[in-house]
Order: C-alpha cells, then structure tokens, then sequence
C-alpha cells in the first residue's frame, strides 16, 4: 500500500510519500509545491497541478491531509482553508479515500508525545525513515502524516485481522 | 463579453452568467451547485465538478467571486475557504481572469447602499435582469456579483476611452 501524506499551506504544501509492506515502512519521494505567482486563483491553480503531477508520478492508495482548524486570525485561517481544499481536491479526483489528522494526533504517533516540537518530529521521521533525504520542513511534515496514517492503516489491519480470527474461533466452538 | 459571477459556500454555490453587450446587459443562465457527499474530499470534487461543467456549458470571458473574510467562527471559515478555493481554482483553470468583490462592493454597485439586505439585492438584480428566472437566494447573489464585474468592467472601459481620447487631444495639441 502507497501512503501520501499531505501538509497544506498557500505558500508551501508540503508531500511525502512511503510504501507499507508488512511491518515495513519506505521512503518513496518527499518534496513541496511551491505556489506561483500574485494572484490568489492562480496560486491555487499553480498548487492543484504540482500536486496533480506528484499523484501521477507516485500513484498513491491512501492519502491523508492534516487537519488545522485554528489559525492567529480569520484571513489566515481562510487562506489556509483554500490550501486545505486543494490539499482534497487532488486525491478526491484520483478516487482516493482522503483521512484526515489533527497536529497533535500525527505528533502522538510518530513522536510518542502530542506536544512534540517541529525538530523532534522531523528527527522521528528521519529515524523511522533512514533512506529519506528530506527537502525541507514542509515536507518533513508530510512525511510525518504519511507515517501516521500508515502506523494507522496497519493497527486497522492488524485488528481486522485479529477480530476475523476471534470470529472464526468463536464459529469454531 | 460574458462574465460570470459565483457565490461560494460548502454546501450551495450560486452561480451567474450575464453577458455585457455595450450599454446592455442580458441575462443567460444560473444556478446553484450543490456538494453531494458527506466526506469534505468528496464534497469539494463535486463542487468542482459541477462548477467546471458550468464554465464547459456556458464559457465564460471573465469571472468574478464574493471575498468574505468574516465568519461566526474558525471552522466556519475554514469551511467556506475551502468552497472559494474551488470557487477561484475552476476559472483559473479555464484561464480566466478573477475579480474579487467584497460583499459591501457587491451591494454598492447593485442596489445603490452598502448595507442592504438579501431581499433588496434579488429585488435590484430582478429589475436589472427582467428575463432572468432565478433558481435561488445562491444564483440571485452569484447574479449581484457578475453585474457589480459587468459595471465595473464598462466603467474600466469607459474611463480607459476617456484616457484614450484625452490623449488623443494633447497628442494633437
């Protein structure tokens, strides 16, 4: 299974990408969308086609996009909001099925604590991800919620697996 | 010319198409596009959707979207960030250029006041576009902001004319 993970802002959106196999966890790519030019429609424009170009070259299963609801004022947390969409937009129209993870929950994961700083989350996904050379913060973060909804996708398979296993021996008895 | 104006919120997005034929404005279509869905993703790419086969139907020369910056509350306004994001991605994409208009704007240009109310402006946009069957309060806003870009867009040409024929006069002064 191919995880993207997703970290939206106007400027900069973050991208990582990792495979899980198993109990293993890969590096793919990481990298940023950097948005182009002054006006606000075309900033969004420039987002949604990189964005739309790392999907084609990465093809993901599952994607994952971070979940901000509080920002230092209202045209802040606007402009966020129009990063966010670009951020679902993308992986909505490649048919994927899009999760959703606030900050704290992606630090709790992959840190261990949910009040984790920047620079200890980025070493976490350096150390659960060695092969990786990561471009940037944005993308350090990206690769952060891949991780977590990895880590996630495999605790769901893992008590599937152990609920249709209770189910068969309860069939059983 | 062909201008459209779009009304953008989550659920219901209005949407207005007038043309601009010198001193005339007519009416041509709108409507409302509703999100389908009950995940965000998949709600913003229905409205995308449905927005892009408006401007595939309609083809639109330039567009114009309500800017709101003010909301009851953070979510709310992550909520309708969201929904203008899609609102300015779509004629983006189409190449077009994209006006905002603050609410008040909208107002002052139709009715005549910065501070009317809802029913004021559907009445004015009514009597401004007599053939017009609106679909709804979202169509009839999204009409009120494609006439305030149609009079703007004619005063624009007016005055670039003056400019003109003014420089006319000195040139031959």
């Amino acid at each position: 299974m191919r995880v993207i993970g997703i970290d939206p802002g106007l400027r900069h959106t973050g991208w990582g990408v990792v495979d899980v196999a198993g109990s293993r966890i890969v590096h793919v790519a990481n990298g940023t969308c950097h948005s182009q030019g002054t006006e606000l429609a075309y900033r969004l424009l420039s987002l949604f086609e990189q964005l739309s170009v790392v999907f084609e070259a990465h093809g993901p299963d599952t994607a994952a996009v971070e979940q901000t609801f509080v920002n230092k004022d209202a045209a802040g947390t606007l402009k966020l909001g129009q990063a966010r969409a670009i951020a679902l937009l993308v992986p909505a129209r490649a048919g994927l099925e899009v999760a959703e993870y606030a900050p704290n929950a992606v630090k709790k994961v992959v840190v261990g604590v949910g009040h984790a700083q920047k620079g200890q989350v980025e070493h976490m996904v350096r150390l659960q991800l060695p092969t990786a050379v990561i471009e940037g913060p944005d993308a350090a973060d990206a690769l952060a919620i891949a991780l977590c909804h990895a880590h996630h996708a495999r605790f769901a398979g893992r008590l599937t697996a152990a609920i249709d296993k209770a189910g068969e021996k309860a069939g059983a008895a």
